[in-house]
């Protein structure tokens, strides 16, 4: 941790783009590549980023930029968030003391930081999909001298798509894409399946003597032994030796293979990139990284390697400790709930420790099922797991379930299956920019028939609608929390059928406005209730619990004791609650008028929670003063304005 | 074609269910596969269906319900469509008359119908998720002794979540789950890809021999040889022998594989099915089967063997002329564009000729890719097409679009690539049923940053449209239409913004009401005033031709100039146009009163087009109807109610 960019003698700082990085010597890389660790350290310490993945990549994102000529070639990385060392090479060193603060750093490519940056979400197993168009695009417009490289992990290559995208490369011999399966050996089971029994197919390599080694010593302690797939893969029942003999796999698919590639052998990275790039044909490269390989706490780090720890002491491993989150609330009660009831069973894709269910799956062990980065399979194995008389909850990111709509809509609720879905990180998240905002699913899941969604407020809420949904049993259901600590606990102060009332409007005149908060919002709701208050305008802020369906005879009494009401909620304007509220009232042919507060619909850059939601207006402020011009705009008489 | 159900001596007549069947020698089987054939062909022959894929398994079938014993096995048909065999052995066969019909037998396995019936949705590759799931479910509740079977043809296996779940079943060796590959070598090419390779290593069975000459005679004719994952999988390339040498491939996946087996020999079948249940594990027992088996007309059929042709003679093949439709116009639209524009490149899931691309394929076989049953690549390649410099034009049915929706949210929007996605099928559908209508797309794709969404009432609009969304350069763009004949054309009278004004209000007083009118609805619009103009209601009616994003400065100016508004929409009713209409006129604050039509939010059961719209009061005469209760509530003075 001695070398910092802006040193003197610093080799990371002479580094402008991939021309300087060709221009080193080979001797120097190893110097190169010990101040690029020293820089993913010290500035992920500062404020959290994807660590344990970087530290895998150093050298063979060396190698990909000493080989490749970045533009002209596209290097593309799968999910996005393993591109530190890509961005540290071409041309933004220096701009790491500001990763993933807002303006600064992305903590994924991005197009508008560099013209290397080619593509920028952050969802798994896209990467070979954009490499077939891209390549297909070079052909047809006759750039034959342009190369497409997508860097995927193991774990990635679980998701479908990934396996769509290799049936249609196989498909087009003549193109020059190179997929480089970056084996960390660290997803989660069960691993690679079906590409797992080709890469067992493995060709031998005039290197693979001196592999062997390093596989010994590497695969025999990573936690899916175990997995048939990763047996397969990594040749744990045959035997090292018999994996590496040659097979036809891959030819017969129309895919050359080279590997395996010790990923920590930047000179040995290089060979195997030189001889598939002249080879003018779809080959897979496929290389052996350790994922939080030198920095000793993460390679030992249990869990995950550092993945993407929040802030920790550089010296000493240490992560600041977290807060009490939805997350900790979800784990423990999923846990007392599995203790009543033998058919609960819960579902991951390959986010066990992040959504919360190392516990359960301590308990119940037998209970809980890891389908790897498969969200579509999530969702209809659920479905096969409740038409078998089970009570399956799918607990994934709110983001992630885009992936698995159709399943849901098709599979669980076309059926009436009892499915809980789960929905950690909805409405805003923040750091990690546009791709992991949940502001997708209170629209998108409004058009699923017969689905049930709960938002809870606070911890107390979460723990009562999550056991309000594990016992409905004739539709799936949905309960979504955002990311980070819970919010403050807000008791009821009475009941509208099934809404709660978080704040009574005065009774005396003008029960002026109707204030529908959505589970989180009902702190903004009570504060904005109580700013208004000052303003002469009472409110009455009720929380639905349910937003789907909504308690539509209830609101309807209520907002028709009103003279305007607004929603707000922590998820996209476009067709979320407040146009079901509207829509409902519509119906109803109550037409006081309706406003709704959301995300507006766009994609957000990165920042923190708190600094988004203020800047998008999601604050009591901001609430209470549209508000206020509001009902001015529509006095002294809100009852009768003429529409304008 | 001479035996038929009810008449005496028929077979299949006596054929109440399952155990009937096990009641039969197996030298009377052939006259029973006869019998379902002739009842196969002439029901169909009268309404269409999928005869093709039936005509395939009928020996399949058998086998499968003489070998397990449904409903305490479960038997999952992937896709649904080759289930009319199923339910002729399940009780159903005397139904036929009126297959396809309202309140008759649906086209696709159905709950209501049969205990027989497990899943009913009509999406490809489900069904290996629906048995890991089911199997799981067996497993855990200690029903040892039931047996979970999802037959999976060979085009659905390119699906990636297919292979998300055979990653999954591999990593639970002790389930008894058997996956029956129909193999009719009738996909669409690039067939599978990774599985090819796995089912290339097949493993000898006692009877391979024998089926050299069956392998040899069939597979030589099938139109995909050439594609390497094809020739992988059936040898072209090795020979036929050599790919029936013993392989590990599937033991080291902890499946168990047994094939080939002729698919038209039922006692090979039955012998094989046999084996795998008693294995109590995973297996694979890949069939090989003909689609159109038995009858010459769909045998020989070019296209798709009568995949699923609408009513036909019977004795010469001759299928009906279709009516010129929607897609008719696509199909030559695409390649008057494409002769204009280089650039153009054209995508299809495995649906080449249902989406009208044949024309397109015949005169730019460079630049048209089909990508098999891969909605997710689909668009994703399809982004990387674009990001290459060319313009993709996707060709879907709007229902299987939500497959792919994560990807054209995060893939293609969030990178403000120009890829057009062409919708065929949208809004009602009718005889398929619930899962192929397409009513969810104008809801789902509203929330898509930057996207934009274009819906043609007629053939000139379409044809116009069409032309605008290809030209859009920085974001992705979508052109949706119904099936069936094209609408009445109907010529604008004037424009408003960007909307076209198909029949004006009177100016004189009482301008009632603006009735806003999505694509194909514009008839029913135009209709309806004219019946409220009897009525003395004065109606503006509306067509935005880009629904989204709406005109807004255009749709706030008509609706303050009425007192009523009104959406009309073959989509579901939640999130679609009426409740943009309805936001954007509550965020303009005109507070106009705004009613919407459309979909109700339910799974519509089968039932013609036309009268499923008739049955949801989709019709001139309910809009105009309702319309004037509306207006009759308000009246005298429209102008001051105050909200009820």
């Amino acid at each position: 941790m001695s070398e910092r960019t802006g040193r003197p003698g610093s080799l990371l700082d002479s580094v402008k783009g991939p021309r300087d990085l060709k221009a080193l010597g080979a001797d120097e890389l190893p110097r190169l590549a010990a101040e690029i660790r020293d820089l993913l350290i010290s500035s992920t310490a500062r404020g959290g980023g994807h660590l344990g993945p970087n530290l895998g990549v150093v050298e063979l994102t060396i190698a990909l930029h000493r080989v490749f000529d970045s533009p002209r070639d596209n290097i593309l990385w799968d999910t996005g968030h393993q591109a530190y060392v890509h961005k540290m090479l071409t041309g933004r060193a220096a701009d790491f003391d500001r990763l993933r603060q807002e303006g600064g750093l992305s903590g994924y490519p991005s197009q508008a930081e560099s013209e290397h940056d080619v593509i920028e979400n952050s969802h798994a197993s896209t990467a070979l999909s954009y490499a077939d168009g891209l390549a297909k695009a070079h052909k047809l417009r006759r750039e034959h001298d342009r190369t497409v490289v997508a860097v995927i992990g193991d774990g990635a290559l679980t998701g479908g798509m990934a396996w769509e995208a290799l049936n249609n490369i196989a498909a087009h011999r003549d193109l020059p894409l190179i997929i480089v399966v970056n084996d960390n050996g660290r997803s989660y089971s069960p691993t690679i399946g079906g590409l797992a029994s080709h890469l067992a197919s493995l060709r031998t390599t005039q290197r693979y003597e001196d592999m062997l080694e390093f596989v010994k010593d590497n695969l025999a302690k990573v936690p899916v032994v175990g997995s048939p797939v990763y047996d397969a893969l990594h040749g744990v029942k045959k035997g090292i030796k018999d994996v590496l003999a040659p097979q036809v796999m891959f030819e017969d698919l129309g895919l050359k293979y080279i590997g395996l590639v010790d990923g920590h052998d930047e000179q040995a990275v290089e060979a195997a990139l030189r001889r598939a790039r002249d080879f003018r044909r779809p080959v897979i490269v496929h290389v052996l990284t350790k994922k939080g390989f030198g920095y000793s706490f993460a390679e030992n780090h249990d869990e995950d390697c550092f993945h993407s720890p929040s802030a920790f002491d550089p010296l000493t491993g240490e992560e600041k400790p977290k807060p009490h989150g939805w997350t900790n609330v979800f784990s423990q009660e999923i846990v007392r709930l599995a203790a009543e009831r033998e058919d609960l069973v819960a579902i991951t894709a390959a986010m066990l420790g992040p959504v919360g269910l190392i516990p359960f799956s301590e308990a119940y062990p037998e209970r809980l099922y890891d389908v790897g980065i498969a969200e579509q399979h999530a969702l209809t194995s659920a479905a096969g797991l409740a038409l078998g008389g089970l009570h399956p909850v799918v607990a994934l990111y709110s983001t992630f379930l885009n992936r698995a709509f159709d399943q849901l809509l098709m599979d669980v609720a076309l059926h009436r299956l009892p499915v809980t879905v789960v929905l950690d990180r909805a409405g805003v998240t923040g750091d990690d920019g546009a791709s992991h905002n949940g502001m997708w699913d209170l629209s998108i899941l409004q058009v699923i028939p017969g689905l049930s969604i709960a938002v809870p407020r606070d911890e107390p809420r979460l723990r009562e609608l999550l056991a309000e949904a594990v016992a409905v049993e004739d539709g799936p259901t949905v309960v979504r929390y955002p990311k980070g600590p819970v919010s403050t606990e807000i008791e009821a102060v009475g009941r509208l059928g099934r809404m709660d009332v978080l704040h009574a409007g005065r009774r005396s005149a003008d029960h002026d406005v109707l204030l529908v908060c959505v589970g989180p919002m009902a702190e903004l709701g009570v504060e904005a209730a109580a700013l208004l208050d000052a303003q002469g305008i009472s409110a009455t802020v009720v929380d639905p619990r349910w937003v789907k369906p909504l308690d539509e005879e209830a609101l309807v009494k209520a907002a028709s004791a009103h003279k305007l009401v607004v929603v707000v909620e922590d998820n996209g304007r476009v067709g979320g609650v407040g146009d079901a509220v509207a829509r409902v009232l519509r119906d109803a042919e109550v037409d006081v008028p309706v406003r709704t507060h959301g995300i507006p619909q766009r994609f957000l850059d990165h920042a923190k929670r708190a600094k988004i939601l203020g800047d998008i207006g999601l604050t009591a402020q901001d609430v209470a003063r549209q508000i206020t011009e509001t009902v001015a705009r529509r006095s002294p008489d809100l009852e009768n304005q003429p529409a304008r």
